[in-house]
């Protein structure tokens, strides 16, 4: 295979090497630590395909800049009161579409799959992941970070309630 | 890692890129692009299991050449009434078989998951890919198309009704 | 990319291709093979994430050695009587922990879709594989086999019955 397919091989595999990595925190681990997969003057929302198809601005979750990502940290861990639940991030269909001054544009597709205490396991959410990437140093071999995460999700529906991000 | 392995991976990596586009064209693109995707002498096939582990013949769609599949778009753009809905698929597990004659054999996971207007998200849709992928001009350098898609799905029972090609 | 990128493509791409073909024998495949996936003195077990994160061991399948899988095996195609099923492994977000002593860590994510006779699509069984795989002969060109794989389900409630492994 010519070298150009192979190179876009491994930048997919790095992006999803990131998108897991970022899941996993989510589901399984430091939520605290979920604000360090992004860069200081990042973006997250979660808004839902009814009002993105409509440049509808209002979001589900909206966070600016890393202060943005360590308060919504401290809703879910100090302020919101919730049951326990199991959350599974299935994230499929991941690809780079471009790079462009330094900045990696990707999608990806996702489901959230929740399971609160006995209950059976239901879509929580799904939809796509819009995302900008950057190496912050500029180095070749810094890490990715997300500069821009717009999950944008099918159903305007929600079960129960989204607390964490997704 | 041997030679070998490395060209595995990067073929898979290939044929992921198209399912993945594949994908994207029929949940966020121009559906009337979804033909650009096969070869003029293609196959397109959505059938239940039942129906393909007896070799029974019947499909939910059926679509045979470039003409079938314009058919098939012009159905959905133009004749078919029906509710406006996301659709997100979940593509997974893909593998590659083998390439013979300039066909590569590939199966894949999916679960298309659809969302209708002030509902929540429900599976609508899953199953297994099997494809048969060429490079029209014969090209090391070509782009893959389809020449061959059998959607082969789990549920005999489909919720409301499938509009789109999964 | 640097070379210790593409080094973790190929692993993390052929730990997949190893857990493709496991869930393509268990959905599609010939159910005897399933023991072929693991070393002689394997350990796999299901046991639900409340159980596992109290550290409690009690698991819904738990098979040590080639002799359990055996068993398991006679139980599914011997012993039991059932409904016919359609399955479908979504195995996504597989990552590479680390290696140690010739022990490759893995995790991955995945849902059990089942379809039972005139019934719609469900989710099963959702959770993450925790997982070691290993090359029995330690030669380099040697395949990749479970040494050890624990599924992590997330909800204690199970629809029907698990009949296979998953």
């Amino acid at each position: 295979m010519a070298t150009r397919e192979r190179i876009a091989a491994e930048a997919r595999a790095e992006v999803e090497d990131l998108l897991y990595a970022y899941a996993d925190c989510l589901d399984h681990g430091d939520i605290t630590k979920w604000a360090d997969f992004f860069t200081d003057d990042c973006l997250y929302k979660l808004i839902s395909k009814e009002n993105w198809d409509l440049g509808l601005p209002l979001g589900t979750i909206f966070a600016e800049g890393r202060g943005g990502l360590l308060d919504r940290i401290a809703a879910v861990t100090q302020t919101s009161v919730y049951h326990q639940r199991a959350l599974t991030h299935l994230i499929t269909n991941t690809r780079v579409l471009g790079e462009a001054h330094g900045m990696i544009e990707i999608t990806a597709n996702y489901a959230v799959l929740e399971t609160l205490p006995n209950q059976y396991t239901k879509i929580l959410n799904s939809g796509r992941y819009l995302g900008k990437l950057t190496r912050p140093g500029n180095g070749a071999g810094e890490e990715l970070k997300i500069k821009e995460l717009i999950c944008v999700y099918d159903s305007a529906l929600v079960p129960a309630s989204i607390i964490y991000p997704v």
